[in-house]
């Protein structure tokens, strides 16, 4: 098989533009996909990727080379060479596979049990500007761990289908049902269940607050926290109590407390161990 | 103030060294913080820095006149023109001020409460091989405000002083006792207490052990998981339950949630309320 080495291939071109630009992943609706878990993942949810782009030396990869031999007759395969591949992969050593996906409209993601938590109650997500794409990816990724169905996006959040973005999130994009910029007051408003919202200076904690049945969590900005308006349409606030000498978590590990604070309450573990 | 403009100065050298190398910054025990939250942590704990950098503009923003004013005497202060403070300064949109600082051994930092958490007992971090600064300053970022005293990191982790784990942890470096190139399953055994690694083949879960008391977390590398020899040197192995239809959580939200188990077992929470 030939491979591209040209820089002005207009293939070569397109997928750098996907790397740098969401005005451009947005206007073709296409994203790139870095690396063997994730697009295993990509397939396992949605079926075979548009088109499998490998490095010249990736071609010699085992594990590479098994995932080539099933790809499928609708699949194309492009290759690179290794220079070319490098400045086109999103990451500093790249794997030698990534694939061209075309990004999927929330309805088509296959969410775990009909977008139920395990005992079938809605539990979803709200973030407003939430500004540092791995802040995102492990949201979305802690999210989609704990049984969480659908994720709302503000205007201002990261680009939820950025290389960045997907790759903290390490596959969470195809168990989850993500609606990129949605208006959060609309959606707390019309959530059937509480609409909780994590603040200092909250009177109830975390650990006094039931979170099994129909939650939506939000979160905030990084550095500014909530809207006003958004803060408003939430139903509980509530605080993470803290035991040493600062109160300041990163917003993705603050998510991921409260998510598991739910899973540990819908678990109902028995408390007979302490 | 004169200020300075030319990139072959001596100590405009020196800044970029610290801020790109390891090596530099271990050589001479210095390193940089950005920005005035970072500044007024270090100063709460340790006491005014060695100098303060400024940017010409820096120099009017209301909030850096009132910092420079109460810097004391024995702090030096340096302005670099605009051009040269954007080229040393470690974050994109800089601040307008940074901080030079000698790198303070663990012993020098001011553990909350003598080192113990709420209830006196010990509470420690183990980090294997992390290699995303960003994680490892989360990590940081959540055991300080989960009042843990010490962590403990083996070779091959991120530099736990380079400008992007300080910036990730915003400030936990002054309230926790962080021992650098460590032998961790020297650590582990020398632990009097429960040490307890997350694991997804545990059979134990987080949420039926006890996680009050003497306690070390363990975590590993945020690809191979723990060493054998690491693992062996703990005394428990448990894992974090999930709900969803996948069993992946970033490095820095899986220890932010183990952390919070034990706040919330340590806060007695009455259970009254549901």
């Amino acid at each position: 098989m030939k491979s591209l080495t040209s820089r002005d291939n207009p293939f070569f071109r397109q997928l750098i533009k996907l790397e740098d630009s969401v005005r451009q992943r947005r206007a073709v609706g296409l994203t790139l996909l870095d690396g063997i878990h994730l697009i295993s993942a990509y397939r396992l949810a949605l079926g075979p990727p548009k088109t499998l782009i490998v490095s010249e030396s990736g071609c010699e990869n085992m594990e590479i080379k098994r995932l080539l031999a099933e790809r499928g007759v609708d699949v194309d395969l492009v290759v690179l060479s290794d220079v070319l591949f490098r400045e086109a992969s999103p990451v500093k050593t790249p794997t030698g596979i990534m694939a061209l996906i075309s990004i999927p409209p929330a309805a088509t993601i296959p969410v775990h049990k009909d977008g139920k938590g395990e005992r079938g109650e809605p539990f979803c997500v709200l973030l407003e500007a939430m500004q540092d794409p791995g802040n995102l990816g492990s949201i979305l990724r802690s999210a989609a761990a704990a049984g969480a169905s659908d994720v709302y996006l503000s205007d201002g959040c990261a680009d939820a289908w950025s290389p960045k973005t997907l790759r903290a999130a390490m596959g969470a994009h195809f168990l989850l049902r993500i609606h990129e910029r949605s208006d959060l007051v609309e959606v707390a408003r019309a959530f059937n269940g509480k609409v909780i919202a994590t603040t200092l200076k909250a009177r109830i904690s975390l650990y006094q607050t039931q979170l099994t049945g129909s939650i939506a969590f939000v979160f905030g900005n990084e550095g500014a926290g909530l809207s006003d308006a958004v803060l408003r349409a939430t139903s509980e606030q509530i605080n993470i109590p803290m035991l040493g000498g600062t109160e300041s978590l990163n917003a993705a590990a603050a998510a991921a407390v409260c998510f598991f604070e739910r899973v540990r309450q819908m678990k109902k573990i028995p408390r007979s161990v302490f």
